[in-house]
Order: C-alpha cells, then sequence, then structure tokens
C-alpha cells in the first residue's frame, strides 16, 4: 500500500510513522520546507521526499494533509487534481466547515485528530500518537461512502477511534472541547503576566495554561476559521464568569457552594 | 524533634511523611475524622493519633495546621492556646489574609505550599510532594522573625522552597496563579456540560480542566475568603475574552494573528 502525507510536522510524520510502522505501507511525503523532509526521513516518518504534490500523490492509494486549516482548500484541490482516481484523501484540520465546503470530491472526507496539543514539529513525532484518540472523520455531501470507510479502516489501523460526524456538529463541538480551551489559557497567561510575570507558577496553572501561546499562526487561523462559533461559545463562558463573579460580589456563600456542586456533577458526566 | 499536624487529609498527611522521612521527627496528627488518624499511621503520615488538639501538640516544636480555608482561624487559635511557649505554629491554608489578620501570636506564621492541586485525602499523600514545590509563608505585624525562619529551615528541609511575602501580596498573586484557574476550569466544564456531555475530550480539554470540580466544600471557602481580588481578577479575565470576542467578530485577522503573538511572548515571560 502506498501512502502520501502533505505536511511532514507533528501530525503528518506520526502519520507516516503510523502508516509504515502499524500497516507496512511506502510512505511518500511532502513539505513546503525541504529540511522538514529530510528530518522526517531522518526518524522514519517517510520513505521518500517528493519534490511537488504530484509526485507525492501520483500513486498514491491514501493520502493526508496535515497543514494550518488556513491552506487546507486549496492544498486538498491540489492533491485531489493529482490524486489516482481510486485514492482516497483526507486531512488533519482543526475546523472542518471551511475544506468540507470547498472540496466536492467522492475521493475526500474531512478528518481531525485529537491529538497533538502544544507540542509542534517533526521531532516531536511518534507512531503511536494517535493511540485510543478520537479522530473525527466529516463526509461532505459528495463524500463517496467507501471513501469514509477507507479512510476510517487506516485510522483504525494508527489506533486511533473514528467517529463520523457532521462538519457543522464537529466545529462546534470543537469550540467548546478546544477552541475555548486555547482562549482560556492565553487569557490566564495575559493576565498574570499583567500582574507579575516572575511569580512561581503552582501545578494547576501550569496545566491550564500547557497550550497556552501555541503556534501563533496555526492557531490565529483555527480561532477565525471557526470565529462564528467561537463568539458563541466565549458569550456563553463570559455570561457563566460573570455570574460567579456576582454570587462573590455579593459574598453569597451557598451560592459559590452550589455552584461548585454544580460543576462536580457535571464533571462526572462529562468524565476525564 | 516533635512535630504535630492538624488535619490529615492530602497536605497534612504529606508534611508528616516529609517530617518523619527526612527530618526524623516524631509525628502526632489530629483530625476531625478519626478513619484519617488510623489511615495517616497505617501509611506512615504519623507516628500517633492524639484524642485531642491538645494531645497532639502539648510537647510540639512545631505544629502545622493543614484544613480548609474557613476553619482555620479558629483552629489555629485553639492550637496556640495549647502549644508550648517555645513552638512555632504555622498552616498550609491556600488565602493567607483572614487567618494572619485574625491570629496575632509571635509563635505564629502563614504558611501555603503550591501543592496539591485536584487531588485529595490521606491515600494521596506522598513524602515527596513538596520537592522543589514553592512554599509561601506569610508573616504578621506580630510574627516574631524566629518563627519565620525556624519554620523556613523545616519547610526546607521538606525540599520545598520557601518564599517569604506578604499575605496582600500572596492572595493578590494566588488568585491569578490559582484560584481564577479553577474558576476557569469550572467554567469550561460547565460550557461543556450544556453543549454536549458525551463528547470525547483531547487533551488540551483534558489538562485545561483538571482541576474543574474539586472538593466543593474546600474550593467554595477558597473562593470566597479571596472574593476581593477573585472578582477583579475575574473582571480583567472578562474584558480580556471581550477583547478578543471582537475581533473574532469583525474578522480581524491581523489583530487575532498579534493577540496569539503577544501571548506567546507573554508565555515565554512567566516561564512553564
Amino acid at each position: 500500500m502506498r501512502v502520501a502525507v502533505i505536511g511532514v510536522g507533528l501530525i503528518g510524520g506520526s502519520l507516516g510513522m503510523a502508516a509504515r510502522e502499524r500497516l507496512g505501507a511506502h510512505v511518500s511525503g511532502w513539505d513546503l520546507d525541504p529540511s522538514a523532509l529530510t528530518q522526517a526521513r531522518a526518524r522514519g516518518a517517510i520513505d521518500d521526499g517528493a519534490r511537488s504534490i504530484g509526485d507525492a500523490v501520483g500513486d498514491a492509494d491514501a493520502v493526508f494533509v496535515a497543514a494550518p486549516v488556513d491552506a487546507l482548500p486549496d492544498l486538498v484541490a491540489a492533491v485531489l487534481a493529482a490524486a489516482p482516481s481510486g485514492g482516497v484523501v483526507s486531512d488533519a484540520g482543526s475546523t472542518k466547515r471551511s475544506v468540507v465546503e470547498a472540496v466536492s470530491d467522492p475521493r475526500f472526507v474531512g478528518g481531525h485528530p485529537l491529538a497533538g496539543a502544544e507540542t509542534s514539529g517533526i521531532d516531536q513525532a511518534r507512531g503511536d500518537l494517535f493511540d485510543a484518540s478520537t479522530w473525527y472523520l466529516t463526509p461532505g455531501p459528495m463524500t463517496a461512502p467507501a471513501t469514509t470507510t477507507r479512510v476510517g479502516e487506516l485510522l483504525a489501523g494508527f489506533g486511533a477511534e473514528v467517529s463520523v460526524v457532521d462538519a457543522a456538529v464537529h466545529d462546534r463541538l470543537m469550540a467548546a472541547v478546544s477552541h475555548l480551551p486555547h482562549i482560556f489559557a492565553n487569557v490566564l497567561v495575559s493576565h498574570l503576566a499583567a500582574v507579575d510575570a516572575r511569580v512561581a507558577l503552582g501545578p494547576s496553572f501550569r496545566d491550564a495554561t500547557r497550550v497556552a501561546g501555541s503556534n501563533p499562526a496555526v492557531w490565529s487561523a483555527i480561532y477565525m476559521d471557526n470565529r462564528d462559533e467561537l463568539v458563541r461559545a466565549i458569550d456563553d463562558a463570559v455570561a457563566r464568569l460573570s455570574d460567579v463573579r456576582d454570587k462573590l460580589d455579593r459574598a453569597d456563600l451557598d451560592a459559590v457552594v452550589h455552584w461548585c456542586e454544580q460543576v462536580s456533577e457535571q464533571r462526572d458526566r462529562i468524565g476525564r
């Protein structure tokens, strides 16, 4: 089997490793940055670095595009123009509506692995990155059912748990599960930097802000691409913060205790 | 040396273990819950469980009170009434103004270890819990300098890095470093529970909400005790959230990129 990976950073590199190690695939890679390709080959993430997207995907059974979300529509279109008619194509972007709406091809299904977090770059890539992690697939109206099935089989082979959802549902969920937590982490860092940038950090601050300040180009593109859902999520969060603030301001201990107990129940419901 | 620990949960139990293992101290414990004392003894956190605060602290060279912040003023007063004239007394509460203002005794210095986070209970106690973690000491106007020095020596013996600060400064810093992060974690959980409680959680959500829903009685007391500083911190955070929200709402990519870059610099300044 031949797999092509477009973009060999943390996700693309890990994907190449998983495909080689777990599926015995031959993996071709392409990246805007030639040195990333050299490193990817040295790390065993790809078998060969291609000189063009066409070279990488020309005879690929499956192609994965792992690039910043604002680059995805163009890159996926270029891949589909060069990929064989029997192949399948997916991506690994954190937002799904924009790419799924831009691409109308039976061979393409949108994808998004819940993995990676604050690290980036091929040097952090690992073949087991996707073990037991959720990988969303978001078929569009033109996606052939066989494409979703085939890509899902490959991802299961990487160790991921595949979940098929509508792109709009995905983006709404990700605003709550990922994008708002990133915004919150950033705000905690900005607030503390304004109070005292040299104070000792405790474990709760460290964990709460692990993803703060992650790659600005990558994350600003994600925020912008999902801005309608993210604005709604921020509005809801601000309303909740204002509510707690008022409970505290009027020194209403019972209300604060009740709120903490409610959150404790919600925490049990959503799990860890 | 004889050490007494009032309250043998995660912090008190770890403190007892550290005192026994690292300082070779004889440790007496007292707790409202007799079964916690039995467990603390079985786990090697204390040498003996006392029947009263007086029995525990009567001949102690040093006493540590590790109890919820709303119980501290009364417990510390009871300890000081029974402790020998040559001993020192400290506590481990997450807020410091209220106990330091309530207690006027040269033998007492306020204390707060930055350790513990979301776990609680004697079964999680570890003698190395405080290794390389910051332990704040907050002397009041009546604290004898020798008390601060002596308690600081013991804490250094536990592996902690001692930092002496004013109680008001401590509480303002903790609003930013600990209490606001806890509020944020709670709000993220409440928001997600309202969107979809059964969705898969990614690594960024898991880390951002590790402390969400922690012991409601303990945390509501902390929030209430530091509510003036916490209200100010929430107001600042809401202003920052509203600012990002408006950048997103008007689709101002440059402003969003600039904000992400600013946070990235702030993150580098405050460290990890």
